[in-house]
């Protein structure tokens, strides 16, 4: 099961350190023009290597486009394969713990599940796995751009720095908020990465995101309600803990009278007035901002030694060196949009038939 | 898009105030006995009427049976159709608000994504449809059951009164924790519904849900993950805001260095001492306890006049009467247990094909 | 894997001597007016019982609509639950098989796939089940009709008697031509069956469809053609052995010369001026007529003694009485057209976000 | 819609004169040893250029494993993606006809769906792709040839010359049977092609295929039956016209008295002593053997004039230089073998929950 949507279609391959990561996004209606540079600058902001705050490997991370996009660059319609060769793959760095489980990594249910397993940097369940996503994503939002949906994800807490309640200002005043942006706070979630580096640490994250301007009418109620959609879509990230939107995961606290959204008298300038529903009811979008918010847990990769088991369950202390981030939310908010624009342009192709306002 | 589920898959039907709910659950393994019994009373925990403090609609909700159970009471690995008459569908309580869009409710969306809908009792999107998937759900039990696993799902918040940290003692002793119950906050709980009903209005809600008896080896990577599928179902919900398992929304205040899940030697008595991760690790089982906390908003209707628009946008003030629950919380834990059921049962049937321990 | 559809979808359920037959149709668009009269109409032209050649067994066959259906019998793009009550199934015919398999029934590999079977009446193999593909297909029908689309198949054969080549004129005159009409082919066809009956035995028939006013565009090149998708439909009938289009399956003796169907000048009055082709070039919908024939296998029960196992293999003679077609293919037709209705909604829903002449 | 299969899905892409074809098959179990000589032998058998009977263009067709294998060659149960270079496409060959529609060719329904195309040898609707599947049965084989599947598909007849009725022994004789064989024949039909070639014309073809070790209890009855999923796999070959199993298209002149399959005391040494049935009763396999045979058109290219429509409709001479096949038919065979293979597969991996024989 290595699909993801109903209409727009994104199918992936690769383990970390084989010979290529790539997919095939099937579905991306034709006539799109595909913007290779603008292309290249999303896939560009999940690279790893740029700082010391994030993974020291360095892929050069260019696709080859080996499909579906005609020669001045507009999609035909047809399925867009493409791939990423893997140049910076160091497999000598993973020999110790070929024959050895790692805490809290995919490492022990691959090997419970097919009996074997490409040990070499986490083989399938590695990050590297979301170029292709990011790659998918970023064909969509060629698309969907030009129908006028934007899609941004910022990192918004790390370890005990953030903001408060990061979606506040989005319910209260959706039509000219924005997620939330302070000099310190940005400067602070940096420095609590930094620390946890040092000590060869690793610390959790949390990713906000907002999604403008999607028609109303989007989303199939009942089992494919578009919150749904965005959630599977979301936890298909290996770190995401949670997923809320809307009132969140402290909705248990509200009182319906202090949280309805009142609409606006002839739907002016928005239907409602606040947008504590997120965006969606019943599952169906109402054109209203769609926001949500997702915590990730620490990177479970720290450079300390560790007993590991092997096979037959004996522990053996072992220190794993390898190229990890510390703080995997970093580089997830790109990711974050590239799932959400894959959602958004599937919710969109399987409405499309149904009239929408 | 009204069915759920790959092999195991149940699709459904049924307007709130039409003749009857109804579904079909394909997909379950032949020869399992189906206890009527023990399935009308998972079917019971979810009915309205019992007190106060859930709708005063009373429905008798006693399936009907229509084909894939022998005459002896055991599945026969063909689909189960079922149907569940609507008894007790006062549509007068409606008339008023068949012209008009009620906040935070889908009559909005339904009208914009069809351009038409059945207004009465908030037609499909109303939680009369959920008979269904506990139904579904129950089916499924019978066969999960008989394999050794075992789904609890409990309220662990209303208001401002609930358990802290529901998760906290899964996570640290997953061999022998439960869920929490204290009889103080318990009561406590109930309260605040019923203040909330006295002055017309709704509260939210938190349930906790810890599945046990899970093999390890169930789940696809990538996009088929078990946590993600469980998102999928459970976001289902109408009213849920939010899915959380293992560290969940807090975990982006963790260290790697303090919640590591170490492997215990010789995999005895579990894999590992600590259950952070969820019970899930790369998408796939580990065999843990799998657990998991989400939210619910306020049921939208108070009976409080509010100004609803028509179609066109005027605004008049309507006071909605009809039955509903203060707290939505309240009906939710079977429902999840339910859905549960059901992609643990899919999850099983995905994975059978490969070796599992 | 009893639902049928990507987009537009029939899921089914019912055993032949169970309480009920029925289904679920999902995803017929909103607004689509129902004519009862028109929908019995079809469902009636399936039914038994109406003359000597056809099974003697009578069901009123009425359905019952459970959803999906407003008050003034329009569509509400909600899922479509319907049942119909099984109230003449004499299930005393079957004892004396409930122990032991016919041959060329479905009986054996039902008892070795599950481990256990419905006895009675063939339970899910009855050909009673395509009572509910009727009905799904009559509600698609209700909404394709609108859209100018027309679909009519007729017996064109049985045993040795029948239309040489019942295709040829649609393939030479596609304009005008429709399926043959012979008053003294279709006597001699009924005498065919008729003699069969009477000498306790069953015959084969053919069976020929054309579809009209398919607009170009439809159908998914490689994995999801318009002729791949008519052919998995169409082999869903139990005693289908072959599916042929275009040039069918006398294609082997052709030669490109003879048999390019050449272009008319500015696609007028249609884009070509033969259809040896049948409707579909590379998967995809030309605007032409599509049009196929399909063999069907005699009835496997006859009345006369025949030896047949039991589990164990143990063999011994029996006759089956119980009542049924000498002939198939006699009903075949509107299960044929219903079949066709839903396989045209689903392209045609599947392709509706491209853009289409 | 560039997937076919559930459980086993093969995804593919490719332009046939882009940079590459490519795919992903997903669902392979793990722990498979694939033998790359065996799998190059499988693709070999398809490739073009090794008589003046087939094209002349020439392609290495050597396929790149990018994933899903393990350094000492076994399958890891991750998608295994693979890419075929395009060496040498001669795009000049089109020019002329990239503005002009091809009788009988995809190139015009391509338009209409997508309003842009690649118009160099066929695109997408190339018989080139068809490699994609190759490569995707040739995996599947290696697994299931292990079990002691085999399957085998032969050219049975051209334009005037082939055998009477192929499958005739592999009904009456299934134990010992095997496709006909007859030098003469053989011949006979060779000189059929090479005639139509020297004409620059094309002729039909006719290929059958046989199944051999298949368990008992594969398929899923009502909408996922053996046979159904045989034809729709079967009909994604462009130039198919016709799918018939068993009886075959000239079913509709027996009678049940003389094709009825009697069972076997003790099922010994096969459950039946004929196999009129093919191999499948009810949508499920019956552990005989699975036979069936196709119809294709003959090549819609032909070397002489035509009158072709540019998108306005207006009408040119043109004759169509390139290289193709003057019998599609003659490269079937191994393509029939592949998609055989991939559905077989996926109907065992979607079947093995379930008790079989």
């Amino acid at each position: 099961m290595n699909t993801i949507g109903r209409l727009l279609r994104l199918t992936t391959f690769g383990e970390s350190h084989g010979p290529a990561m790539g997919g095939i996004l099937d579905g991306l209606p034709a006539g799109v023009h595909i913007d290779m540079e603008r292309l290249q600058q999303m896939i560009d902001r999940r690279r790893t290597g740029r700082s010391t705050l994030t993974s020291q490997r360095r892929e050069t991370d260019i696709p080859e486009i080996l499909s579906g996009v005609s020669s001045d660059g507009r999609s035909l319609g047809t399925p867009i394969g493409f791939i990423f060769r893997n140049t910076d793959a160091r497999s000598g760095d993973y020999s110790e713990i070929e024959s050895h489980f790692r805490p809290n990594h995919a490492d022990f249910t691959y090997q419970l599940k097919y009996g074997l397993r490409d040990a070499r940097g986490g083989g399938r369940a590695s990050a590297r796995e979301t170029v292709n996503w990011v790659m998918g994503g970023a064909l969509a939002a060629e698309w969907l751009r030009q129908l006028g949906i934007s899609i941004e994800a910022r990192v918004v807490g790390v370890g005990n720095v953030g903001y408060d309640d990061p979606l506040a200002e989005l319910r209260d005043n959706p039509a000219s908020a924005s997620l939330p942006h302070d000099e310190d706070i940005e400067r602070g979630m940096l420095e609590v990465v930094d620390t946890a580096r040092r000590n060869r640490d690793s610390v959790g994250g949390r990713v906000a995101c907002v999604i403008r301007g999607v028609p109303a009418g989007l989303g199939d109620p009942v089992f494919g309600k578009a919150q749904a959609r965005l959630a599977q879509a979301m936890m298909s990230l290996n770190a995401a803990k949670s997923f809320e939107y809307g009132l969140g995961a402290e909705a248990w606290h509200a009182y319906g009278s202090q949280t309805l959204d009142l609409f606006n008298e002839n739907f002016n300038p928005q239907p409602m007035s606040s947008d504590n529903h997120g965006g969606i009811l019943g599952g169906i979008t109402t054109s209203m901002p769609i926001y949500f918010a997702m915590s990730f847990k620490p990177t479970p990769t720290i450079s300390r030694p560790l007993p590991m088991p092997d096979t037959s369950g004996k522990l053996t202390e072992i220190a794993v060196e390898g190229r990890h981030d510390p703080c995997v939310a970093l580089r997830a908010p790109v990711i974050v949009e590239a799932l959400a624009w894959l959602t958004i342009g599937d919710l969109l192709l399987l409405s499309h038939h149904e009239p929408l306002v």
